[in-house]
């Protein structure tokens, strides 16, 4: 979490706050909905969390930050549930470890739900009152759950592409399945801004203390890809030889593919004879070449942007591009769906020329995570939602398919190791010029 | 599996053997009631597997090695789940990574459970031709389902213990919580037999291929403790500093202690000042000082002998004390219930004066798990059902309180590694006269 | 090794280049004497290599990227050679695996040492043609050749400190036992540039591929310490708690701690009772309160600053702070000697202000090793030499006590990972104005 | 080290008991001439120690249990020695870690001769005294110094064998490049003695606790083969595949197959079309066909004896065999050379009709290592020499062409782990007739 040190009061207009609340809590309960008992409480590795604890967890950041520390005479719902459901807060002491989430069994689905109900009920009650002195805390955990639905959903993903009946969250989706485009979206470079930007959140709306403060930064003469890199070109690293020689690669990325035998994007089988499939939401499916390549990690990202003798933006030339255009365009998480990265058909491009600099995938940037000039932690447990994670990760930019709707903005930092795909991450290329 | 030779085709009267074939499939159904989709279904350690895989697998065994293999005309319920359901049989060709026995949350446990039902109709439809020419098998099958049976419950014993909430199976049974003895039973020593004995099956009734030959073995002479060592006394082991030195350890052992830091039985907790208590199926509870000590490892039982002054009995001497006794009698499983070993309350002591030779704990010898002379394997897949575990493995006899009571005999020859504690396995002690 | 674009060939004026070579051959052989053929041949841990190794690969070094690749008529000294002492040049092949480099009990030292003669010799005779077309790969080998003599003193350094014995490479040296300060150089904070900033090399001189290619950056308002943190300040973070709860650390860093059980930096012994020692190259030492700390990780770098209510440098303020001051002063390595850091005697200090900028200690920065903007690796094998490696570490800044004299410079960039920390790294301090 | 029951003083002559101490002294300097100070110190793996370590173990040996404890006056040569050159004795405290042993780079070999020297003379001083009372302490000492002659001999040849240029310890020994037989000694099976048999040590001569103390076992019907398995025999196994598929393997064994990788003896390259080499003692040699295969597992002699159908024997059975032939004869050790399995010629074949029942190759058993019925550990430190490692390991009978002869005999028992081959280990067939 971090210093929302922007928000003004006024922002928090209690109804619709109240309304995003409403919302967002109800999302996360339709997500899980068509799940069994199960499929909710399984844990398919130690990076990925069930989906029942997500939806408890969400559940504790309110009942923790907000009933617990501000609303005086709430109690509890179970005094044993935080050790639980606390995911990595240091300052809120012992916790259950990470890798053993998936041993809960119980407390059932049913029995979250009620602890879900009497939270809500308790905030909905109290939130008149909290709006006054902790709006930027309401809205820091409607923030939280939204992340969290997105890792639901990519969780989720994963467990069911372990099971080898590979079943499907639900069926290919209507507006997924809509008419392909008639062809491919050609690449196209765009030139970026040159000399100062200012970088970091313009204090207009919510912004992560990782996004803070505004600074000047210096961009030197670049041109980004008008759209992320689609399945077919990376049909061609392969056949390439992309993943056969080290020549391309980071050395950490070259020993990654070797000791995992990586030689696809993750959640790919078959191969250039048998044509390519990879598992969706809706089961396995055969690879649309248009559509943007997605579950790459940051090394094979890297390696593919050396490949095509380009590179990979950094995050003050991807977010400068991004500055005042639309994030609440593109293919971005509105519903319950089996949600998956759409081709482009050229009807999102925007005004400046690209197609989704916001939705469809997740965009690996070459900037490691570090703090902004300037950057200080909020004081407390929150303090420790951001800052403590610089070390190791990659930044990332501009939402994905399963990304809340509202949610991500141009100053937006996500963040992952450099090996992990299992979230909907894409590439889009840069060039210095 | 294994080469059962000597059960004559009379041994198999249809009609007991389709009542047993009955009770056992229903006990196993019993032992899962109450159980949620997700206690079923989760995985809480590679040794372990869920509560629907042993139901799913013992289904399988019936169906491969019986109705697909003999029964023209059977279909397979679903092509897809024997890659799921094989347990080890490399015959029987490739199947899903132990490890990932967790990660199937479909199919569904009623899926499952209509698996049984087809498989079943299509057993009771086929036995009296099965019973012709295949008696052995289905007898196999039987045995097998009641070896899962035990591990079924062994393993959700194991997964509920690694809850924080300690959820219980269920209550303390009625005829657990019997009036407790008065007092200890006190420990005497027994003189066995000395000279040459015949160990192994004596060809009555069904035995498991490891059981046979037949075969003379010389016994030296020595003694057997009339009863399994108690909590009692395991409670002064670890005050007289049982497992802080290495002295009483063998080496492997002692290294075991330290890097797992070992200080106590499985499922304890506590210690002298606050008294122990110990994880059950029935949740925690205090740990009753006359009950036989229980989940403790080979490495465990070898210590504890050392510093009784006493050894470890071979699986000869237990054998040649244990023929002619009653193997149904003692605390074994007749339900579904949350058992437990249970103190010795004098009553159930035989006329050779041994307690509990049969039931409420297995109990460790101090034979490493090898061939009889002259044994050997079955043909086919079911070949692969003992022999190729004959190393690295300790050998216990006797049965416990999961075991289904009638499954053990005095010739039976179970085996774990000699860490491995979370079978209700318990201790006997020996002396060499 | 990287993309020397600005050395003009006149810069390798073959006499001085001759000399440097000879000075650069011999100092490496200088460090060996006294050591025994085990004490040069053993490897600690895969992250050092033998001493044996280092003398030998900077051999190899010469004769593949020199003698073969551009010497007519030149014959290996041994084919089976090469595989056994390239390091990490993919395009050269297959080779020896890291953690097997201290197997090589054979060739012998002195086989080693003849082959050294024996490229030298001809390098020696073909240095005048050489300096013609490729003087900037003969400059290469000797920067490549000074930067394996610090890792041999430091790979030295932790195979003696693993000795119980605690051997020494050499008596504690004459300049460094000199007489101490009377008092700690008090801290003072000096403010740096701000504003636009020309960073990397200026094209004076050789520079790695990554310090190209010189480019602007900006730089917010800030200030750097004027010495390194001592030894004094590090006890004092020690015993208010600075290794005992997470609240200071980066996450991965407190995984670190808690992980390896650190509690003070590397080659400590002792505590707050009985003193701190630290581990020499001559031996076990009383730790000097008023030298630099060394021997830290950047996450204890990290959480130090955060304890001082500071941070770390960006490399690009120390670049600024550093640019224009002579990179040829302070502690440094100029002959075979058991070096260690010293404490700052105020003589030191430059006409800016600073102590220490070059020499004692690398000081950890705040920055993830990435390309400069516009970065481009080299052609062939010895493009391999830095930009591979772009992922996962942090640049450190300024030289050490066992860089070679000569070697440092203010845009050079060396890096390791964040738990690494056998080599003299220390923290100098920032802060945001 | 054991309980030595069973010699009577007078078996102590001090005379040849000097003469054997000051041989096997002798023999192992012998053993490390010709070794630079670096093969004497690496350690290829923690299986393995290096040369200097067992110089300097053997005499902290004899140093420590006898000079120490039953010399008055007598001063430890070094007080920090003993931490470094303790094995595993729990009794005599702290110690080096095992896996460290190859990081002691000093004391030098020089130094550990000097031990030896001191040692050596404070022995033949105190021999008188010694003999009166801890004659058998003396003989233990000599027995256990011979034991690490042989390992000395394998763990060095495993080192060479890591070294891309396999070094070879000596040129072919030209009593190994005798003359080959005209052809195989073929295969024959002789029949076992039947019924009781008197198993362990007779009393006459030196045995180790573990070979004590004789009793009755009962031998059922078998045979034993008149030779061990030949090379040619493995390469047949090999072309049949044996190491292709699971049927022929314990389940143990089939997954060491497939983790490591395994597909021939250790040592061995090349295959069926270029040809097998193996790596000697030698350097690479060319495998000899008539030789007896060498550097087998457990795991490869139990499934080479299935396919074979046949079996490993017992070591009751073995023993059994081997009683009242000449354990002196055959291929073992004499002096330093490079030592090999040498083809049978027919010469060896004893009364019994037997081939190299002791020397050339150590032969597993079918046994796992378990105490004889009545088996004491000795007090003391001494007690941990063999008894705490009964457990997890296979015995192997009649020594190699690397023990010491005069080491062996009919009741000796030697144990390894099951996966373990880098001893000089083989494969005598039996069956159960």
């Amino acid at each position: 979490m971090r210093n929302q040190r922007q928000p003004a009061a006024a922002a928090w207009a209690p109804d619709s706050l109240l309304e995003r609340f409403r919302r967002t809590r109800n999302l996360s309960r339709d997500l899980a909905k068509g799940l069994n008992e199960a499929d909710m409480t399984v844990q398919s590795m130690p990076d990925a969390s069930p989906v029942k604890w997500h939806l408890a967890h969400t559940t504790w950041f309110f009942e923790t930050f907000l009933l617990r520390d501000h609303v005086p005479g709430y109690r509890l719902f179970d005094e044993r549930w935080p050790f639980l459901f606390n995911s990595y807060y240091e300052a809120e002491g012992e916790r259950l470890s990470r890798p053993d989430r998936g041993l809960l069994t119980r407390p059932t689905v049913a029995e979250v739900l009620a602890y879900r109900d009497h939270v809500d009920e308790a905030m909905v009650d109290a939130l008149p009152l909290l709006m006054e002195r902790h709006g930027e805390l309401v809205e820091l955990g409607v923030q939280h759950e939204q992340q969290h639905q997105e890792l639901l959903l990519t969780d989720l993903k994963h467990l069911f592409s372990r099971n080898p009946l590979g079943p499907a969250y639900a069926p290919v989706h209507a507006t997924i399945t809509h008419a392909q485009p008639a062809r491919d979206l050609p690449l196209r470079w765009i030139a970026g801004a040159e000399g100062l930007a200012a970088i970091g959140s313009d204090g207009q709306g919510f912004a992560f203390d990782n996004e803070l403060p505004r600074h000047p930064s210096w961009l030197t003469p670049h041109a980004l890809a008008n759209r992320p890199v689609t399945n077919a070109e990376w049909i061609e690293f392969i056949a390439d030889g992309g993943y056969a020689g080290a020549a391309l690669w980071l050395s950490d990325g070259w020993d990654w593919v070797r000791r995992e035998g990586v030689g696809a994007p993750l959640y790919w089988r078959g191969g250039p004879a048998s044509g390519w499939e990879q598992f969706t939401l809706s089961g396995w499916q055969k690879v649309d070449p248009l559509a943007p390549v997605t579950h790459v990690s940051f090394y094979e990202a890297d390696a593919f942007a050396s490949w095509a003798g380009a590179r990979l933006p950094t995050e003050q030339e991807w977010e400068a591009a991004a500055q005042g255009r639309d994030p609440l365009g593109g293919n971005q998480l509105d519903h319950a769906a089996p949600v998956a990265p759409r081709a482009e058909d050229g009807g999102g491009v925007d005004d400046g020329g690209f197609a989704s600099l916001f939705g469809n995938v997740w965009e690996w940037t070459g900037s490691a995570y570090r703090p902004w000039p300037g950057y200080r932690t909020a004081a407390g447990a929150v303090g420790e939602y951001n800052g403590k994670f610089m070390s190791g990760q990659f930044v990332l930019r501009g939402g994905s398919c399963a990304t809340p709707r509202g949610h991500a903005r141009a100053s937006y930092r996500n963040f992952f190791h450099p090996h992990q795909r299992w979230q909907f991450t894409g590439v889009r290329l840069a060039r210095t010029l």
